[in-house]
C-alpha cells in the first residue's frame, strides 16, 4: 500500500472515531461538522471533505454503529434453547461502559430513523433480523421443553420489546440498573416465561 | 381579558402547534429556528421572539409533551390490582394513532435528554413516579392473590422495561403491531407473571 494511500486511511479512521464521540457525548442531536471538526482538532474544511453535509455524516455515523455492532465482544451461548436466549439478551444490554456508549447511540438514532423512510426501512429490518435470531432460540427451547410451547414469533416481540426497554432504563438510571441487576431482569423474565 | 392579551395567548398556542407538528413530523433532529417558522408560515425573526435559541425550543417541546401526555385521554381502571397494571400499561402504548404521534415525540426526546444532565434527570424522575404508579398495582395485585409474591420494584422496573420496549417496536413496525396485537401482547405478558 502506498504511503498516500495509509495516510487517508489513518485519517479516515480518525474521522470515524470524532464522529463516534460527538455521539457517544452529545447523541445525534449535538452531531454537527462544527463537533466533529473540534473533537478532531482541525477545520470545518476538513470535515467537508469526508461528508457534504448532515445527512452524510449520519449515514456515516449510522454505518460506524453497525459495524461496531456486529464487531463487538459478545458472550458465547453456552447451550442451545433457553440457555442461547438468554446470551442473546445478555449480550443487547448496557452491561459493560462500551456497550452502555453504543446502545446510548443507538437510542439516540431512533429520533432519527423515525423520521428519515430509508433509516425507517433499515431500523425495521434490522428489528426483523433479531427478532427471526430470538425466534430460533425459542422454537429450539419449546422443542427442549424449556418452554411452553405457544407462538414464537409473538414470544420473539415479547423478549426484544422487554430486552429494548431495559436498555433504556439503564440508561437513564444506571446507578439503580447495574450489571448484576439488568442480568436478575432477565432472569426474572425468562422464569416467568418457562413456568 | 384584553384583546391584546387574547392575541398574543392565541399567537403562543399557534407557536405550540408549529413546534408539535414539526416534532411529530421530524423529531428533535429536524426541530429548528426555520422550521417552526416554515410551519408557522411566518419568519424566523416572530420566532425567535418567543425563543432565544435551539434550547429554549427544545426545553418549550418538552413542556408541551410533558401538557400533552398528561391531558391525554386514558383509559379508567376497571378495578384494582392486575386490571389496574393492565390499564396503566394499556394507556402507555400507542394504540390510537394520537398516541403514536405523542410516543414518537418521547421516543425521539431520549436522544437530547441523554445529552443534557438536567434533562437526563427530568426523564429519570419520570420513569421513577411512572414505576411508583406500577408499583401500587403490583402489590395490590400480590395481595390479592392476582401475581405470585416478590419484589414488587423490581417488577414495577420489568412491566415498564416491556411497555416502553414495545412502544419502539411498534412505531418501527405498525403493519406487524396493531393496537390489536400490542394488546395481545400485553396480556401474554400479564398471564406469564401471573402464573
Amino acid at each position: 500500500m502506498s504511503p498516500a494511500r495509509t495516510d487517508h486511511d489513518s485519517r479516515r479512521r480518525d474521522v470515524s472515531e470524532a464522529v463516534w464521540q460527538v455521539l457517544a457525548e452529545h447523541g445525534f442531536g449535538g452531531l454537527t461538522m462544527r463537533a466533529v471538526a473540534a473533537a478532531l482538532g482541525s477545520s470545518t474544511g476538513l470535515v467537508t471533505h469526508y461528508f457534504a453535509g448532515k445527512r452524510e455524516l449520519i449515514a456515516h455515523a449510522l454505518d460506524i454503529l453497525e459495524v461496531r455492532t456486529a464487531q463487538r465482544p459478545r458472550q458465547a451461548a453456552p447451550a442451545p434453547g433457553l440457555a442461547a436466549l438468554r446470551t442473546q439478551m445478555i449480550n443487547i444490554l448496557p452491561l459493560t461502559p462500551d456497550a452502555a456508549a453504543m446502545n446510548r447511540i443507538w437510542v439516540g438514532s431512533w429520533d432519527v430513523a423515525l423520521s428519515d423512510p430509508d433509516l425507517f426501512a433499515a431500523q425495521s429490518l434490522r428489528y426483523e433480523r433479531i427478532r427471526t435470531g430470538l425466534r430460533t432460540s425459542i422454537e429450539e427451547a419449546q422443542r427442549l421443553g424449556e418452554l411452553p410451547d405457544g407462538d414464537a414469533g409473538r414470544l420473539a416481540t415479547s423478549v426484544l420489546a422487554f430486552t429494548h426497554g431495559l436498555v433504556v432504563q439503564a440508561l437513564f438510571d444506571p446507578e439503580r440498573l447495574p450489571a448484576a441487576t439488568q442480568t436478575q431482569l432477565v432472569d426474572d423474565f425468562l422464569t416467568a416465561l418457562a413456568r
